[in-house]
């Protein structure tokens, strides 16, 4: 659990506002964690630090970027929204002294996903998808889905944000579809559905 | 120009109908060469070679396969459609021997798209898309658009593939997202749209 002078330096960086969308995907995630049986006290860790690096305070964060030596490649250059999770994985580690490295690739990788992630990875990426504070178009099926199907939930939300990038004009990061294809390829070969 | 033995070995490997495809996809890519003032003669060999691995004998296609040790990566192995690109290189070199690097690129990659495309590889990939024969949803104004912006047409015809890929439940090829974020980041550098 996180203690009170690491609490409010989460609050500093990110506001108010975005530390109670952290509980809810707290919540979520260990909703999940009890249903897919995995370790409460990690998803509890990773879901309150996942967002820790999206500083409300652009300044800041381009400040951290360069403090950390963080190398922006293509993609994330244009995008600021993809810097987060890369600096909150580094700022996890060495500001709130986090060494659990499935910890820190669930904050890493929430936004963009991965190919072969772990069960940890994939309960924050989807938590903070579904959270009770969103609701985007499409989100229900998903939140649906979750609690059935991890894999299949992931896929569709990646499936609908693929969708939403294309149609907002943006960048698709290749991670993105890296997490899908894997995903969709053990499914094929456990002879389930594509 | 291909001689009388290449056409009908072409003929005999893909069939007269595929042939007839190729020949409208050479038609379209010399009007796009004209345009964008890239080599006829490379436009012509690549068009008519492009789908010279597109085997009508699945039996025949797995044999090239294996004789050209052609190790298949994870998304081509899931998906036979892809795997007459690389396929088609192979045979383009070492027997119809092609040895410009372009036009083995331009056949190569006509299905995927890839990270930085040569104009000639852009020229055949757009040019597969729009050719007269082709009548899908959304064809028309990619099809406008070659003729007055390639990479804008490219984009286009990879966001309403990349959908329908979705749609169908397939697997989305890494290279087809590489060539759209290349793409779309040199428009967003050179201060145009994104």
């Amino acid at each position: 659990m996180l203690d009170e002078t690491m609490t409010n330096k989460i609050i500093s960086n990110i506001g108010q506002k975005r530390w109670e969308h952290s509980q809810r995907v707290k919540d979520i995630a260990i909703e999940l964690g009890n249903i897919y049986e995995e370790d409460l006290k990690k998803i509890e860790i990773a879901a309150l630090l996942h967002d820790c690096a999206k500083f409300l305070d652009r300044e800041k964060l381009l400040k951290k970027v360069d403090e950390f030596d963080i190398i922006l490649e293509d993609v994330m250059d244009h995008n600021m929204e993809l810097i987060h999770g890369l600096l909150g994985s580094k700022i996890a580690k060495y500001e709130f002294s986090i060494d659990d490295i499935d910890i820190l690739n669930a904050i890493q990788y929430h936004t963009t996903g991965r190919k072969a992630m772990s069960p940890l990875e994939k309960i924050i990426f989807i938590s903070d998808y579904i959270e009770p504070g969103r609701s985007f178009p499409g989100v229900e099926p998903v939140r649906k889905l979750a609690y059935e199907n991890l894999d299949k939930s992931i896929v569709l939300a990646i499936d609908q944000t693929i969708k939403f990038l294309i149609n907002n004009d943006r960048l698709i990061h290749i991670n993105t579809i890296k997490a899908r294809n894997y995903i969709k390829i053990e499914m094929i070969e456990k002879g389930g559905s594509k």
